[in-house]
């Protein structure tokens, strides 16, 4: 039922939103959903739905609309959110202390399974579920335990030796809060950048322009 | 010198790029880059680059490049970075406090003047230089400080009601952690959306697909 080759990012970027809204609905207990209604809490077309939704197959039943519990398994497979995959956050300062306590990761295809800063005061401290252990013990970590992603909320100072030492382990996929630059350094990491302070500056932009 | 009307988002998204990388090549005391070397370092071609900066009047002198404190200054210009905004965080939880000490929100073109919880324990807890207030207190605390902007760290569940507030205190721009769709519901209101959980489902969906 799959054809998601060579889809375009920017249907993949709405895919997380569908799956949102699909939980919502099925939350709700709403068992069907039509492209026109789904196309007005995505704030898009009907044809944009349809059109995003056949790039996966497409689900729906000409007149029928969606099945919300169906069209949801579907774009969770799609996703990959069943995958269980083993992360690793690095820098328990403020912000990554706050995202490990503030996602739920399982719903989100990962198991957070690990925890790490370079200050040797946070050591020991406890994360949730989680006790925070030395920047040093990393290497040990990682070969005592498969590792599929590193979370870095770390400084850019301190990311590029951290993701050279990270790469070096093997590890490949990064969720990106520093402002270091892994992919144009390794070209084969996937790589998800979040950028809060570009994201501020633009709301600044926006509402001096407005 | 600003000719910014009609320019597309994706320009103006890459702008606090640019002034990052400016800033940073000040910090080295870099006085000249070409459109080359910015190319480079945005991971673009110089063509884009010039492209990019003449939408806003163009700042290079052929053959001599940019000068990087005069481009730097124009881009902290034409970002508002100098305005100076009064923002108040709603929502200080682990993610909020986060936020609200890890940002340097000054260099962002915002001063934070308030937050505020809903949570009768959070009150009175210090949070840097600010003192958490109740969620009561919005009201009296607007009434007597121009805000111009809110940052919303709240879950969805409270952000319609929350918004219904703020908006009707003459809020309209707003920095949204929560999964509530402010812009459908409000046209006229500026919000920049971080949706986290998208953000880790796309690297859910790369890591899958890749």
């Amino acid at each position: 039922m799959q054809k998601n080759d060579g889809i375009s990012m920017s249907v993949i970027r709405r895919l997380p939103r569908y799956y949102r809204f699909l939980c919502e609905l099925k939350e709700r207990r709403i068992e069907r959903v039509s492209s026109t209604k789904l196309a007005e809490i995505m704030n898009t077309t009907a044809s944009q739905v349809r059109q995003d939704l056949n790039c996966f197959g497409g689900f729906g039943q000409q007149g029928y609309g969606y099945s919300v519990s169906q069209l949801k398994e579907e774009i969770q497979k799609i996703l990959g959110l069943n995958n269980n995959y083993k992360a690793i956050l690095i820098g328990a300062g403020n912000f990554g202390s706050a995202i490990a306590k503030h996602l739920d990761f399982d719903k989100l295809g990962f198991e957070l399974i690990g925890c790490f800063d370079s200050d040797p005061a946070k050591k020991g401290e406890s994360l949730g579920d989680l006790t925070v252990q030395s920047d040093g013990d990393i290497e040990a970590f990682c070969s005592q335990n498969r590792i599929d992603a590193a979370f870095l909320c770390i400084p850019r100072s301190s990311a590029e030796r951290t993701v050279a030492r990270l790469y070096g382990l093997g590890i490949r996929s990064y969720w990106n809060f520093s402002h270091y630059d892994i992919a144009s350094r390794y070209p084969d990491a996937v790589v998800e950048n979040v950028h809060l302070n570009d994201n501020l500056m633009t709301l600044c932009y926006r509402m001096t322009n407005n």
